[in-house]
């Protein structure tokens, strides 16, 4: 299971704060501590609709920079915004990152799509269009399809995408965390090639005992083909059961790097 | 998730010797406690091959009397024998009861078989023959398909049957772990009116943190089609993670069962 540490969000006020405050040190630490718990890559979000587009540029800008030489883990550039995503990509001296992220509607995949081709970025892709998370399988599944068409045209590989099949709160509809995980499922089997990531909070909103309930959805989600995961990487308790859940579903021969995690103390229960 | 409580189980040395003195108040008491906690079914297990035959009868007698008086939840007769489970059905006045367990073997067929058939129980199947476990769905499946043949040449329902897809350790083979969960796939697939019942433990044998390796494969395993497992309903964690299991696969609608266990301060991370 890959980790994409989720940390760095300026709808954090701590971070949010460190931010306007240019605060290198803040940033830096969070970069390291979340690569050092295990984060595959690191998101960083430099919130929206805050400040002037100038602002959000220069944020970005001074984000990538601070993360991408804190840590040699790659860069997930967290916006919806072409230019802001354009802006980070023009600083990031990395090799590889992430833009997370893009959906169906047509503008966004017609600006951030070749921005990631360009870049051989790899791409979240959102199980939606302009109507917003569908309540279905089908419609998420038609989203995708929109989305691995374009992509394809613009020369990526199924192998650069990665497809969030998204979650509705389960308090709202009991049927929606069937519907997430069957999503899964059918991705991984249309585009064998692609990868599947998704946040895990939203399963949970409006319930008692969040993070176990989303612990227990990265299980199911795991087990139905999820690839990677945004989520804390500092919560012991998630990244110990993203290495059990790859142990039972066979991806770790040996047990071995379950084993390893036992033996450094950070396997927690 | 429905429960069997396991803790009634001679291999347990202090239920052993509260068997061997007829320690009325300890089974009781187990068996209440286990009731009150969540349990389904109540298994009650005499123990094999301690004592001469007559002793083995008098105890499984003994057990169901007393749990059956205790409880008015349903008893698991846990045995091999067909003499013992005879035994139990002569003296369990309960309606409804549960044995576990039978297996393709023909012999243990065409004892146990007519014994369940005739006293219209829960028949717990183990998806093996005489070779021991397989280590592959095919040849588990082929002998749930044995079983089924013959239980409904008896004149058994497949919502009798209570299918067990076995579990053998991940760290002797990593594979193992999604040999279980396929098998409880195909299981449902082609019998839908049977269950599925697991024990959990086997999974982990040889691993450090056991119990939280059995937890997360218990919610693997119920998105797989997991109806039924066998364990300690006094485990506050894992009676909470069964709860969370169902509501996250759209079997607690509202969410009702989940929050009003939460209300009562049972569940617990």
């Amino acid at each position: 299971m890959l980790v994409i540490g989720e940390k760095i969000n300026a709808s954090i006020q701590p971070v949010a704060e460190a931010i306007a405050g240019r605060d290198r040190k803040f940033v830096e630490d969070l970069a390291r501590a979340q690569a050092e718990a295990g984060a595959d890559f690191i998101d960083v979000n430099a919130g929206a609709g805050k400040g002037t587009p100038e602002d959000q540029t220069a944020s970005i800008e001074w984000l990538v920079d601070v993360v991408g030489s804190a840590t040699d883990k790659p860069v997930a550039v967290d916006s919806d915004s072409p230019a802001i995503i354009e802006a980070a990509l023009g600083k990031y001296r990395g090799e590889r990152l992430m833009i997370n992220s893009v959906t169906a509607e047509p503008e966004r995949l017609a600006s951030i799509g070749p921005l990631a081709a360009k870049r051989q970025a790899w791409l979240v892709a959102l199980a939606m269009g302009a109507g917003g998370i569908p309540d279905n399988v089908e419609q998420r599944l038609a989203a995708c399809e929109v989305i691995m068409n374009h992509l394809s045209r613009l020369g990526m590989a199924a192998e650069q995408v990665f497809f969030d099949p998204l979650v509705l709160p389960i308090a709202v509809d009991s049927g929606q965390g069937l519907v997430t995980l069957k999503t899964i499922e059918e991705i991984k089997s249309r585009y064998p090639g692609a990868k599947t990531v998704m946040g895990l909070s939203n399963v949970s909103y409006g319930l008692p005992n969040r993070k176990l309930v989303n612990r227990a959805f990265l299980l199911m989600a795991a087990y139905a083909g999820l690839d990677a995961v945004i989520l804390d990487p500092l919560d012991a308790k998630a990244m110990s059961l993203a290495k059990v859940a790859d142990m039972l579903i066979g991806k770790d021969s040996y047990c071995k790097a379950y084993i390893r995690a036992h033996r450094q103390g950070t396997i927690v229960d």
